[in-house]
């Protein structure tokens, strides 16, 4: 069941959703030691109320909550009953359509605020990897096309910046097609307002058409390339950061990204059952490599897979993980990352982290 | 005469001021085809109307506009008189205060966003050009002793993102005694608060105190460094392209930023009195690899100092100034760069400027 749990989880954020593990700590009288109970609570369930989860309101809302927020907690609902809460956010995508001059500086700038970069042309001297080093994908096809490859979804952040107006326009019909996390296409203000009523007259809804921004980019006179693209990195982060899955609307307290680590969900979605320990970062201040939601693998013989930020820190909690591996139990604990990563960082005063350390699968 | 009026010039860019030159093109009846008068209009003399220059009013309106659109301008006033109005901007400096992990990223995307930057620290380790290699400058001192070092001024732009509130609060006194493009510092809303507070008790004005950005950076819910610094520059930016320098607010049409050849200048602001021709463009559309304000110099023989973009196209201008050169006059031209750097930019439809070619200092 757990794992089942785990390959739900990646189902839901391949398709752009958001998702909340609910693990149940202290199990009351049936407890167990080496195995604890997870329930994966799935965006369109929680943002519809559609309850046939068997949950404690505390733990139902805390899960709400963590959705739009992104932080991890741990609650104690009484005595015999503590909760760890985990949102997984999808990895954001940053899609680009065109390749021009707008998109080289986006491209990069994409990839520097966390995106992972998708860029197509249907030109072969645009689209190349060479021109697009930081791009995760470097699609050349038609602009008719291109969409059967890119799988556009909730996670999905668009920017139309083609070398032409008709291109703009064909692109703009298939993106409002799908439900994506943002929407913006270049173009003046007077030439956005008769694409704008065109797709109206096409039969796109009002709402939809609206959502789009157009023209793209934080309005701060952006004149040359590299500012047009500052214009509109910052506008997709605050789209990232600000929006209301909910509504579509911008809110003002911001969302934190959890790390996620594919390849620790992955070997934890497997069905064979080695045991082994799940050490989740569950908060983190001041400076330290990896943040919350990263996650490590240990197993019984001190083997690892991925990380929690290296150095001696990790060393110990590794050390910890495999006793109770032995012993069973969970463990929350707080690790002083300063000696690792001042130097390197270059803090006066490092971080510090939260992790919980709990079995699995034996 | 005209000489001094390029010295005249530098001095006042070098301070932070704008300028605009007024050169009379058609000189009515005392008319010399080989050089034409120039009058420098300082900044301060064109926001208060000191108007002590004799010059037609539409000329003046235009010049007080340059200053604010950054375009160049050729004026027919009438049969007999033709006016090259030409606005000079200071080159905008970046000044980073504190060397961390916002100023990292931060000293680079103010290099790509045309600034020329510099940077300060206290501690060696962390003011030093392999930590900022895209930074003009990279200052060690204290805190307290940079600012002799600085020389701020209306075109500079001020982030404060010191490693400690002390700090940030030390730079904010020195900074608030000058007047400078910007102003930012980082901090928590109710930090910020209690920092204002204190330099209003300390007998700073409130207008001055509140002119300052903090929380610094656009509101898009920045996360990490790099987000931070997306949003800082972003709001840079806004203030570079969209400020009213005689209100000192934000407005909606934007100014574009003269190219400055210094170069150029300094040779122009010399005794020796060498014929050459000035070759100016005054405007561009498209992809061209110098805008509007760049200057090149041809001398009789063809030498020339400074570029206008190169390629054919520029080999064309050369000819014609040494024509020019030999016969008097000025003249205005359309330059197609199409085939120059079509390829290089890939644009499909490539630039055009047009360029004016004046005698000097015959």
């Amino acid at each position: 069941m757990n794992v089942n749990a785990y390959k739900n989880l990646l189902n839901e954020v391949d398709s752009g959703k958001r998702a909340v593990m609910v693990t149940q700590l202290d199990q009351g009288d049936c407890e167990s030691k080496f195995s604890y109970n997870k329930t994966l609570l799935i965006e369109n369930d929680l943002r519809t109320d559609n309850c046939s989860y068997n949950l404690n309101e505390i733990v139902y809302e805390g899960a709400k909550n963590a959705l739009e927020t992104g932080n991890l907690q741990v609650v104690k609902v009484s005595e015999k009953e503590t909760y760890l809460i985990e949102p997984y956010f999808p990895e954001p995508r940053l899609i680009v359509l065109g390749g021009g001059h707008i998109a080289k500086p986006l491209v990069e700038f994409g990839a520097r605020a966390g995106f992972s970069v998708t860029v197509i042309d249907d030109r072969p001297s645009f689209a190349n990897t060479e021109r697009f080093p930081d791009a995760e994908k470097v699609i050349c096809e038609s602009f008719e096309k291109c969409f059967d490859l890119i799988n556009l979804n909730e996670a999905s952040f668009v920017v139309i910046v083609t070398r032409g107006h008709r291109h703009d326009m064909d692109c703009l019909r298939q993106v409002l097609k799908h439900n994506t996390a943002y929407v913006g296409m270049i173009g003046s203000k007077r030439r956005v307002k008769s694409v704008m009523e065109q797709m109206i007259s096409e039969g796109y809804s009002e709402e939809k058409v609206n959502s789009v921004n157009a023209p793209i980019g934080l309005e701060i006179g952006a004149v040359t390339p590299d500012e047009i693209a500052f214009s509109i990195i910052s506008q997709v982060i605050k789209y990232r950061r600000l929006i209301d899955r909910n509504s579509g609307k911008i809110k003002t307290s911001k969302s934190n990204w959890p790390e996620f680590d594919r390849d620790v969900l992955i070997e934890l979605s497997k069905e064979e059952s080695t045991p082994k320990a799940i050490v989740t970062i569950i908060s983190s201040k001041g400076s330290v490599p990896r943040k919350a939601g990263a996650k490590m693998l240990v197993y019984p013989h001190g083997e690892i897979l991925g990380s929690i930020g290296g150095g001696c820190s990790e060393g110990a909690v590794i050390n910890n993980a495999r006793f109770l591996l032995r012993d069973g139990g969970y463990q929350i604990q707080t690790v002083d990352m300063t000696g690792d990563v001042a130097e390197q960082e270059g803090m006066v005063c490092g971080g510090l982290m939260d992790v919980i350390i709990e079995p699995f699968g034996k």
